[in-house]
């Protein structure tokens, strides 16, 4: 009679050996609990014994993503890196590192101190990332609450308010009186195209009212969701006078700031890897075993009948790699000045996308003047060229933080990437004095990543004009003579997060399983 | 020739020997930086070898913000304090922790892990409780954002919505949609009382397609916002269909949790003090070196013409301390059952507050099972007794965690009051599985705090019913005879929370500092 080991009797096993983590972690491998999203139902076909190779090109998330899975499924990889660095784009600056930057490279002198730092990169993670998640997850990698919305904040637009910097509160509640003051008119006027009951119309009123914090007459005169303008505490609270209607409408806060944290990917509640967001690219490193060769440039891609070759500089040297399968993540528009025998309208489709130009400056500052504000964490908002000014979630009430002093999503004009290292942090100086008093003041240090500039890179966030991403985003999902896949947020509906370039490696990862696979059966039969 | 070191060369000194942090908290100390909020600003005069004498009736926030300030200014200070323990209704409970609730004593069987608590009184900071936060910096109290509104959290209404759970981000985004296409129509059909110019109309009808996400027709066809029906990463996004606007009228969270954040002490971003809040009170007993009676019951407050008498008993024995000064937090309903000489118009405004009854119910999940549906932290609504559910913003990714299963801001028919500690367990259990599948088979155990029912507090965030506070509130805030201050958030305009618990403690410490300044002038001038 054999004896059979039942799932639940291993389970006791375990926590008998190992605690309650330990039968957590084997319930998880078991699958005995829910996954925790797309990553964790990979299931891919071991290959040990049968010699598979795989070359990765890019040491990023999306190249790292495949690393991890591939030697666990036995595969034989190798990581070519143009840079110094592991991460791409996932950055994290601090004290003493280089950022290379094309013709101007800085070195970052922050504060030699773990606190200080910058993520010049991703920096933002929502709960619907499920395959980011997955890997913080598995790899242990820690997560807090982060700060994005913040209503104490401000908005800030030159010509308007007087100049003067807007409590994002303020505009926030206004914005809800005056359009729900509206509303109530409009059920007065019983404007609706189809016939209501007076019941109806009165629920209408109390939502309205609910919703912009009305009068009973259907006024709004101001609210105390636009913050205390006096202490409420020991003496009655009293109100902020509302904004005019016109002022709120001439203002664009509406289209800029105003349903920021309506987008999932912003909205509350949202997380980081307290010390740097690349505390995920440091735990891949630590659970990757395959060679990552850096500062090797990859000169020519060649398809092969069963394979692929890769030829490469590294230390002033050619070098060449032969494998069965390459997972491609260089920006797609380096791809023209690789030599490559990939077909001619796969090409067309890594030609037609664009590279994206966003920009971001980080700021260290002597004092964290900000919380004598009243903000802890999230951000301001302003039409000056810096976009946002962001105020660290972490190391709340020490003396000093890093804040993100510019942010431009796209910089397609190259204002920022003109300009050297130093112009860009008086410019930013300038543009804060506007919004905190004696801005400027408070900036010991500053290190800015112009990404359309950073060498092995000049790009990021990758842009489908018109409608490329129609055309063309089928098929580079698909591996070019079945051996080459490209990969990357590039490759992805979400270009610019991380989950958009784990989510590349999913598809990248199911559709070289099917083919092995189906291979297997082949031999199998043949 | 006098050696005078000036402030900065001070600092310099200072900065030799102590580095940064000591330059800073040497700063705000000689005041040369911004204040930290109205506590910071306290300047009570020295009254070093006069011998003041200082009794404080219970050692709750309050009390203990005056044992502090008073002691660092020379008063001689001695704190009685009814129950087994300090802090009041700033509560964490953890494992092996007794609740002392009147005829059913609960202990915590949480599992022993510094991870595992529950806040049973405050659990929220936001960034403008400035007293609150000059404390946690002062005391060096660690803070960190806490997330309190969640998009992907529910909202759950019986008989709503097919009595299926609404993710919050489908209900925001459809009501915002709605209300937007109103405003559109109202719009089109220019309802407004005044003339207003095509181009007004315009960007109003822009203002309401950005807040509604309206198509360019003014309708609302669903939003991304509401989430991500399927990925959006690898594959084409698709949207949740809208709610209908009869549904969205019909429930109620319109009315429930529709604003919560738009309420300035609910709003983004909050903090905690992690590792529970009873932080703050920890660091406070650190910094207090007046003794503290515990398990003194004050039986006697009586006004003399040159101070106040307390008698208290204390294991079975009863003592008598004569002060010059008072500063009493016992919860105003029970002054009446304490023999006093208070005079007749103050003890009616004690009886005319109101004890409220707040519950709240700590359940320890024995894994955390909303990480995987997406929810990171923040809260669920439902119209269900338990109001609300709470999830961790610590701890992410961890095994288990400690959710807050029901939150009852007012419980006045003693609903929750007149259950067992295990009948309110079965019931937040059965109201759990409506909103997550299998709720209740994941908690382990659970701790309940119904305020109502503590003993010697029997109450929580007092109320004041009517023209109650119009009628008395200036009153309690000065001191009977000049000698007896009633301090707590009951004398406040903050009942509930700890800013309004130290704000009541300003105001006395501020009105008593006047009283002996200018007693000391009649004193050097007599």
């Amino acid at each position: 009679m054999k004896t059979i080991l039942s799932r639940r009797h291993f389970l006791n096993l375990v926590g008998a050996a190992g605690g309650s983590t330990a039968v957590y972690k084997t319930s998880m491998a078991l699958g005995l609990m829910q996954e925790s999203g797309p990553m964790a139902k990979l299931d891919l076909q071991d290959v040990s014994g049968r010699r598979k190779t795989i070359a990765i090109l890019g040491a990023g998330l999306s190249g790292l993503t495949i690393a991890y899975e591939l030697e666990r499924a036995g595969y034989d990889v190798t990581i070519i890196e143009a840079s110094h660095r592991i991460g791409g784009r996932v950055l994290t600056v601090r004290h003493g590192d280089t950022v290379d930057e094309m013709g101007q490279s800085q070195v970052c002198n922050f504060d030699d101190d773990p606190n200080l730092y910058f993520n010049a990169g991703p920096a933002r993670i929502p709960g619907h990332h499920r395959r980011v998640l997955h890997y913080c997850k598995t790899l242990d990698v820690p997560l807090i609450v982060k700060a994005n919305m913040s209503r104490p904040a401000y908005t800030y637009e030159e010509n308007q308010f007087g100049n003067k910097p807007q409590r994002v509160s303020q505009y926030l509640s206004d914005a809800r009186g005056f359009l729900s003051e509206l509303l109530h008119k409009a059920v007065d006027k019983n404007i609706f195209d189809r016939p209501m009951s007076a019941e109806d119309l009165e629920r209408m009123r109390l939502f309205a009212k609910s919703y912009g914090d009305l009068d009973d007459g259907g006024k709004y005169n101001g609210s105390l969701r636009a913050g205390y303008k006096k202490d409420g505490f020991v003496r009655p609270e009293v109100l902020h006078d509302p904004m005019s209607f016109d002022d709120l409408l001439n203002s664009r806060f509406w289209e800029r700031g105003l349903a920021a944290s309506e987008n999932p990917d912003w909205g509350e509640p949202l997380m980081e890897i307290p010390g740097g967001m690349d505390g995920l690219i440091k735990a891949f490193v630590q659970n990757v075993k395959s060679p990552i060769k850096l500062n090797a440039q990859v000169q020519a891609v060649t398809l092969q009948n069963d394979g692929v070759d890769i030829t490469f500089n590294r230390k002033g040297k050619r070098e060449k790699l032969s494998v069965d399968y390459c997972f491609n993540s260089i920006p797609s528009h380096f791809m023209n000045a690789i030599h490559n025998n990939l077909p001619a309208e796969y090409m067309r489709g890594l030609n037609a996308l664009k590279p994206g130009h966003g920009y971001k400056l980080g700021l260290q500052m002597k004092e964290r003047f900000w919380e004598r504000e009243g903000i802890y964490g999230g951000m301001t908002f302003t039409d000056q060229r810096i976009g946002q000014i962001w105020y660290p979630s972490t190391g709340i009430h020490s003396q000093k933080g890093v804040v993100l002093g510019a942010y431009q999503f796209f910089d397609p004009s190259g204002f920022f990437e003109r300009m050297t290292p130093t112009e860009r942090i008086e410019y930013a100086a300038n543009c804060g004095d506007k919004i905190h008093k004696e801005y400027s003041k408070y900036i010991e240090s500053g290190v800015s990543v112009a990404w359309g500039r950073m060498n092995y890179m000049m790009g990021c966030g990758a842009q489908w004009p018109g409608d490329s991403r129609e055309r063309f985003y089928k098929m580079l999902q698909q591996p070019a003579s079945g051996r080459h896949y490209m990969i990357g947020d590039q490759i992805s509906y979400h270009p610019s997060w991380q989950e958009g370039a784990i989510g590349s490696a999913e598809v990248a990862l199911l559709d070289l399983d099917e083919r092995v696979r189906a291979a297997n059966k082949v031999t199998a039969n043949g």
